[in-house]
C-alpha cells in the first residue's frame, strides 16, 4: 500500500441495510467487469470477435437472449419471495448470517470471470497466490510461526474439521508404521509409548528418514490398518452432529468418539476431561485427540483452551499425549481483536489502551474476561484449527479454512499426480494433493484475500468489525435482561441464557409463575414459529430469530441450573428432558451503535409484543401501553 | 415458461471471446443488483437507512471507500497479470476450462447477495428449493426413476466420489449390522451371502424394520467396525489420485483398492475386471464396488459401463454382487445428448434424425459409436454417479454433484441435529445431515438452477452445447492428424493418441526418424513449457496447451501400441517407462463452427511452428514457408 491504512469506517464496507451504498457497489462491480472485458479484448487483438453484429441481430440470438432475460426474472422473483432479510440492521436476530463485506462480494464476482481452479497452480496462478497469502494470514492470526506453518481455504467448517481429524488419525498412526518399516528408530518404545509420542517427536523422526517416508505412509492409517488402535477422539458434550459424521467418514467410527460433559456455561468441563482421560489411560486406551471449540454453534461459548493445553502439559509428564484440534469455525476471526497492528498478541494489561486507540468498542469493554483472553491466546498451541471466513469473516458462502501449526504435517496426508505437479515451486503445484477436496473456486480465495486486504486480521481491521459484533450482542443481551411483556392478564418474562462469551445471545420467554416446563417449551417453539419462515411471508416479519433444543442426550444436566433459575423444579426437568431455546447470532455491523440499536429496540419490542399476543390470542393493544 | 423454448443460439449465452456480449452481461447484472437493492429498501420501509448522507460525506467513510477502491485496483491487476486466457475461441487447447455460462455467473452473483446457506432449509428457502430441483434434474438426466431417486450439489468431484464411496462402504456393511441387531432377518445367510446382497435387497430389509434402523446404523461401518471385511474397491488403472485419497479418508485404506488394467484405448479392460473379481472371489474376498469412469481425466475416454453392468448381472447368478459408482464428474452432462425433448433416452436408430432436428452437430456425427451410446445408456443402473456442473456444465467453480439411484439410501448415511431439523418437510430440513459437507453456498444452487433453466438437460439445451464441444474437439483432432512442421532441416510430425470418446484430444510431437523415446518426451515437455504459464507472460502466448505423463506405474503397458505406432521399440518403452503427452480439453463453445475453427487453425499452426523453432533454436521463417 502506498497510502496509510485509514481508520476503518465499517459503514463503507457493506451494501447497507437499505442498499445505501448501491452506488459504490455498482461503481466497483462494473469497473471490475469492464477491466475483465478489456483483458479479453486485448488478448491477441488481431483476432476478430467471433460473435458478430450480424449474429447479435439474428432472430435466434434475440430469442435466446430474451429466454435468458425471462429466466433471470424467474430467478429474481424466487430469490425475493423466499429469502431471509438478515441484511436488516436491527430486526434479524437469528441464524449465523448477515450482510457480507461488499469488497468480498465484488472480489468473488470479479475472480469468477477468470474462473481459476485452485486445485493446481498452473490453472490458477493469480488466485493460487492469493490462497497462499491467505494461508499465511491465517497462520499469523493464530500466532503460528512464520514459515513453519500453513493454512488453506476449504469448502466449509465440516470439511475443515474432517481434515483436522484426518491429520490427527494419520499422525497418530505413524509411529506404528515406523515400527513396521524402520523399527530401529523406535526400538526402545512400547506400543503405548508409540501411541503417546508428541506431534513434534513424530515429525522429527520422519525428517530423519526422507527416503522411507512413502513406505511409512503406506503403512500408516491410510492403509486401512491401525484405525481401531488409535484410541478415543474427545469432543464436547454439546457435540455438533458434524463431529459424528466426521468420525463415521474417517473410519475411526462413532464408537471411537467420547463426549466430555460441558459445564453450566456450556464450556467443556476440564475436570471431567481429565477424569475421562485418566479412566481411558487406566484401561490402556490412548487418546487420539481432543477438540476444543471457540464459539459453540448453539451458544457461542468459548472453551478454555489454555486449560486443555495445561492439562496436556501436565499429562505429558506421565507419558500421555493427545493431539489438539480447535473448531474455531465460528469464533476464529475474533482472535484479530487480540493482535496489535504488528500482529503481536496484546498484553492483557495493555488491552484496554489498545482498544481505546482503535475504537474497538464504542462504549466500555464489558465482554472480555481473563479466561476468554487466555483461551484465545492458547490457540497457538493446537496442531490444527478450523476457521470459517463465511462466518465471522463476513465472506459469502462457502468459504471455510484450516490452519496447520507445523507445515511438515502436510506431507503426512499428501498425494501426487504427475499431470499437475511441477517441481521447484514454493506454492504446492498441486494443492489438491495436500487437502481433502479437489477442484475449488479461485474466486473464493480472491474473495477472502480481498477482504483481508481491506481489513487486516488485527485491531486495525477485523478486530474492529468483530468488536462491533460483540458490542451489538451485548446490547441485545441487555435489552432482553429483565424485560417483561404484558399480554392480556399475563406477564411474560425474558431470561437470557448466559453472559455471552462471544456474540451469540440465547434466551427464553416464560409466563410469570409458570412451573410447567413443557408449557414454556411450547411457548418458545410457538414464538419461533411467529418469528421465522414457518409462518410464511417472512419478508413482512418485523422480528426474526432462530431456535434450538437443549436435550439430555446431548447436554446432560448442564442446562439444569438455568432451568431452575427460571423457576422449574429438578423433577420438571427430568420429566421434560429438554428446554427449547431462542437463539440470536448478533452479526449486524450496525447494531453496536447506541442510536441505531435504540431505534430498533423499541420496534422489535413492539414486534415481540405482537407475536406474543398472536400466540395468546390476545387482541393487539396500542403501542404506548406496551410495558418497557 | 409462458413462451416456447427457442432454438438456442449458443453465442447469446457467453460473455464472448472479445467480450462481445458485455452489454447484455451488464444489463442483467445491474438488473439483479437493483432488484436486490429494491428488496432491501422495501423490507420494513418505515426503517430509515442506517448509513446517512452525513456518514457518507465523512472523512473516514471517504478514506475507507478509497481504501476499498485501491484494493480493487490491486485485485484487478493481479487477476489480469496472472490468469489464463481460456476464454479464447481458438487459442486455448489445454486445461478443463473455458468460458462459463453468462446466466450462471449472473445467477451466482445475484444469489450471493442473498447469501443463503443450503445446509438448512430454514436459512435458505429459495436456494434450497433450487437445489432440490437440480437434484431431480440430475436424476432425470441419469434416467433414474422419478420420485425414487435423489441428488444434490457438492463442493467438487472429489467430494462427490468420496460420498459415493461412503455410501458404498456403509451399504455393504449393513447386512453385517443386521445380523448383529436383528439376526432373524438374515438367519439363513452366510457371511459371504451377507456381503453379496444386492443394494435393493438390503434396502428392502431396512424398510421392514423402521424402528431398528438407528440401531442397525450404529452397528454398520459408521461404528468404525467391519471396514476390513468389506472387500476390495476396484478402480481403473489410470487411477486418479483422488480415488486413493478417498480410500485413505474413508478408512477402508489404500490396501483395499485394486486397480484394473485399462486397454489400449484407456478404458477399463472388462476381461481383466472379470478375471480380478474371480480371483478375489476364489480367495473369499468380497467386492465392495467397481468404479466406472465417463470421461477420464487425462484422456476423456468412456468406460464401457454396459459391460460392467452385464458382468454384474452374470455374476449375480453365482451369488456375487458389487456396488457400481460412476465417476462422470467430467462426462456426466454429455448424457443430455441422448435425451429427447421429453427426457427419454433416444433409440439408437433414431438418434441421427433427432440430432438433425436439433442441430446437435453442424456437420456429420462422426463421434458416436454404439459402444459409447450403450455406455451412457447403462449409467441408469449404477447406484451413485458423480457429475460436476463446473466441468461440462459450464458453471463457474466450484460446483460438483452426486446422484443417487435409490432415495432410500439417503437414510444410510444421515444424521440429525435438532437446531435445524423441522419435521414434515418434503425437502430435507437439514441437508447437512444427508451429505458429506455442512454449510454450502445457496449461490451455487442458484447458478446451476439458472443454467438448467436456460439449457434443459436434453437435446434442446445442454445437448447442443455438448455437441458443439465434441465437434470442436474433432476439428482439433483432424487438424492434428498427419500434420507436419518443417523446423530447420527437421520434420516434426504430430500423433493424436486415440479417436476421442468425448471432447479431449491427446497428442505428441516427434521428430521424423527419431527412435529415442526420452528425446521425444523432452520435446513434448519443452513444448508444454513454450505453450503454458511456465515461460511467463501467458497473456502474450498465442497457443496454450497442457500436458501429462503416462508412466508404467499408473498405466502398465497400455500406451505401448501407441508408442510403437510412432516408431519406438518395446525396449525403448521399457527403458524410458513413460511417455509425455500433450492434452487439449476442447471446451470452446465457438470452435465447432468451421469458419471460426479454420480462422484459428492457421494462427495456431503458425504459433506451434514458432514454438518448435524456439525449442530447436531455429530462426523464424516467414509464414508462407510453413508446411501445411
Amino acid at each position: 500500500m502506498n497510502y496509510e491504512m485509514p481508520d476503518i469506517n465499517l459503514k463503507a464496507l457493506f451494501l447497507g441495510d437499505k442498499g445505501e451504498n448501491a452506488d459504490l457497489f455498482k461503481e466497483l462491480l462494473i469497473k471490475m467487469v469492464d477491466e475483465h472485458v478489456g483483458w479479453r479484448q486485448n488478448y491477441q487483438p488481431q483476432d476478430l470477435p467471433v460473435i458478430t453484429p450480424q449474429d447479435k441481430s439474428s432472430q435466434s440470438f434475440e430469442e435466446t437472449a430474451d429466454h435468458v432475460r425471462s429466466v433471470m426474472d424467474l430467478l429474481s422473483s424466487k430469490l425475493r419471495t423466499n429469502s431471509l432479510p438478515w441484511h436488516s440492521a436491527g430486526r434479524f436476530w437469528g441464524h449465523m448470517n448477515s450482510e457480507t463485506l461488499m469488497p468480498a462480494i465484488i472480489g468473488y464476482t470479479a475472480a469468477m470471470l477468470w474462473n481459476g481452479n485452485n486445485v493446481a497452480y498452473e490453472s490458477s496462478p493469480a488466485t493460487s497466490q492469493m490462497e497462499e497469502e491467505v494461508g499465511h494470514e491465517f497462520a499469523a492470526l493464530m500466532s503460528y510461526k512464520k514459515g513453519e506453518s500453513w493454512g488453506h481455504i476449504c469448502a466449509d467448517g465440516s470439511i475443515a474439521n474432517l481434515e483436522g481429524l484426518w491429520y490427527a488419525r494419520n499422525m497418530k498412526s505413524l509411529p506404528l508404521a515406523v515400527k513396521e518399516v524402520a523399527p530401529q528408530l523406535v526400538e526402545n518404545k512400547s506400543d503405548w509409548e508409540l501411541l503417546n509420542m508428541t506431534t513434534e517427536e513424530i515429525l522429527d523422526i520422519m525428517g530423519k528418514i526422507p527416503d522411507k517416508i512413502d513406505d511409512i505412509k503406506a503403512h500408516s492409517a491410510r492403509s486401512g490398518h491401525h484405525l481401531l488402535e488409535l484410541g478415543k477422539w474427545l469432543i464436547p458434550q454439546t457435540k455438533h452432529y458434524s463431529w459424528l459424521k466426521s468420525a463415521d467418514i474417517i473410519g475411526i467410527g462413532l464408537d471411537s468418539v467420547e463426549a466430555i460433559d460441558v459445564d453450566h456455561n456450556y464450556r467443556m468441563d476440564i475436570g471431567k476431561l481429565e477424569e475421562k482421560i485418566r479412566e481411558l489411560v487406566a484401561n490402556k486406551i490412548p487418546i487420539l485427540g481432543v477438540v476444543g471449540v471457540i464459539g459453540t454453534t448453539e451458544e457461542g461459548q468459548v472453551d478454555r483452551i489454555h486449560k486443555i493445553v495445561e492439562l496436556r502439559e501436565k499429562l505429558a509428564k506421565e507419558g500421555i499425549y493427545f493431539y489438539i484440534h480447535i473448531d474455531a469455525a465460528y469464533g476464529g476471526y475474533a482472535r484479530s481483536i487480540f493482535l496489535d497492528e504488528n500482529n503481536e498478541f496484546i498484553d492483557y494489561e495493555k488491552i484496554d489502551e489498545v482498544y481505546e486507540k482503535y475504537n474497538i468498542f464504542n462504549e466500555k469493554n464489558e465482554w472480555l474476561t481473563e479466561d476468554i483472553y487466555n483461551s484465545f491466546k492458547a490457540m497457538k498451541d493446537a496442531e490444527t484449527i478450523t476457521i470459517d471466513p463465511h462466518k465471522m469473516g463476513y465472506i459469502p458462502y462457502s468459504a471455510g479454512g484450516i490452519v496447520v501449526k507445523d507445515i511438515r504435517m502436510r506431507d503426512v496426508i499428501s498425494y501426487f499426480a504427475t499431470y499437475v505437479f511441477e517441481k521447484g515451486a514454493d506454492i504446492p503445484a498441486l494443492l489438491g494433493a495436500y487437502m481433502l477436496e479437489g477442484s475449488k473456486a479461485g474466486a473464493t480465495a480472491a474473495s477472502v484475500w480481498t477482504a483481508h486486504k481491506v481489513l487486516p486480521l488485527n485491531v486495525t481491521g477485523y478486530g474492529k468489525l468483530l468488536g462491533a459484533s460483540i458490542e451489538g450482542a451485548y446490547r441485545f443481551y441487555h435489552f432482553l435482561q429483565d424485560k417483561k411483556f404484558k399480554v392480556g392478564d399475563k406477564t411474560i418474562n425474558v431470561y437470557p441464557l448466559t453472559k455471552p462469551d462471544f456474540n451469540m445471545v440465547d434466551y427464553v420467554f416464560n409466563e410469570e409463575g409458570n412451573t410447567d416446563l413443557a408449557k414454556m417449551n411450547k411457548l418458545n417453539h410457538d414464538f419461533y414459529g411467529e418469528a421465522s419462515y414457518v409462518k410464511g411471508n417472512i419478508y413482512h416479519n418485523e422480528f426474526i430469530t432462530s431456535h434450538t433444543d437443549f436435550a439430555i442426550p446431548d447436554y446432560g444436566n448442564s442446562p439444569l441450573p438455568y432451568v431452575k433459575s427460571i423457576g422449574f423444579s429438578e423433577e420438571e426437568w427430568e420429566k421434560e428432558r429438554k428446554v427449547t431455546i431462542l437463539r440470536a447470532c448478533a452479526l449486524s455491523p450496525y447494531a453496536h451503535d447506541k442510536e441505531v440499536f435504540d431505534e430498533f429496540a423499541s420496534k422489535i419490542e413492539n414486534a415481540i409484543q405482537e407475536k406474543l399476543e398472536n400466540i395468546y390470542n390476545v387482541e393487539h393493544e396500542s403501542d404506548n401501553e406496551t410495558s418497557h
